[in-house]
C-alpha cells in the first residue's frame, strides 16, 4: 500500500520527519531512550542526539528524563510531544486522502510485475 | 519559510522523493545527466542510478538519451517525465495550504530565538 511521508523544514536547521516521530513514539511506548534507539537499530549516542536536536527546537520539551537507581533512568513523553506525534500522524493520515488522485495517477504508471524486479531503462553509464 | 517535502512510498523499493524530482528537473534544464550530477554535487554514477532506478519504476521512460559525436550525448526529459515533475510539485504546493493550521501550531511552538542556536533540552547522556 502505498504511503506518504513528510518532512517539514522549518526555518533554519530545525526539521520533523518520519524519523524523528518514530523515535519520539518509541520512546513513549518504551518508557527509554536506550530501548527506544534499540527498537530502532540505532545507536544510544545517535538516538539521544537526534531525540536532543529535536526537542531544542521547542520551547517546550518533547520527554522528561527521570534519573533512576541501579537500573537507571527513564524517559516519558510530555503532552506536548505527544500533541508533536498526533499533529504529524493526522497529517501524515491526511496526505493520502487529500493526494488521492495524483498519488492514483502515479500508481496507474507503474510498471508490471513488480517495478523491483524490473528491467533498467538505460541502457549505458556512458556520461551525457 | 517553512517546507513541505514528500516522499511517496509504493509497493515494493518504489518511491518518489524530493531529491529525484530534483535530479528530473535538472536534466530538463541542462539536456544532460553529467551537468544535472554537477548541479547537485553528486558523482555521475550516483545521479545515473538515482534517475535509472526511478526510471525503471514505470511503465514509460522519464528521460531519452541521444547518443551524440565527439561531444557526448545528451538527455531529455519525456513528456510523462514531466508530468511526473508537475504532479509532485503541486502536490508539495498543496501541502502547505492542505496544512496551514498543524504547521501554524508547530511553528507557535519553535524556540526563540533562532532554535539553531538554542541550548540542548537534555542536560546528559547517561542511559536511560
Amino acid at each position: 500500500m502505498t504511503r506518504i511521508r513528510l518532512r517539514i523544514d522549518f526555518d533554519g536547521e530545525n526539521y520533523i520527519g518520519h524519523g524523528r516521530i518514530e523515535l519520539l513514539e518509541l520512546i513513549g511506548r518504551h518508557g527509554s531512550i536506550a530501548k527506544a534507539a534499540q527498537a530502532m537499530g540505532m545507536s544510544y549516542k545517535r538516538a539521544w542526539y537526534l531525540i536532543d536536536g529535536f526537542s531544542a527546537m521547542f520551547r517546550e520539551p518533547l520527554i522528561e528524563r527521570q534519573h533512576g537507581g541501579k537500573g537507571g533512568g527513564s524517559a516519558t513523553v510530555t503532552p506536548f510531544g505527544r500533541r508533536v506525534v498526533e499533529e504529524y500522524r493526522a497529517m501524515e493520515a491526511k496526505a493520502l486522502t487529500v493526494f488521492v488522485e495524483p498519488v492514483g495517477f502515479l500508481e496507474a504508471h507503474l510498471a508490471k510485475p513488480s517495478p523491483a524486479r524490473a528491467k533498467p531503462k538505460l541502457k549505458s553509464r556512458k556520461a551525457t
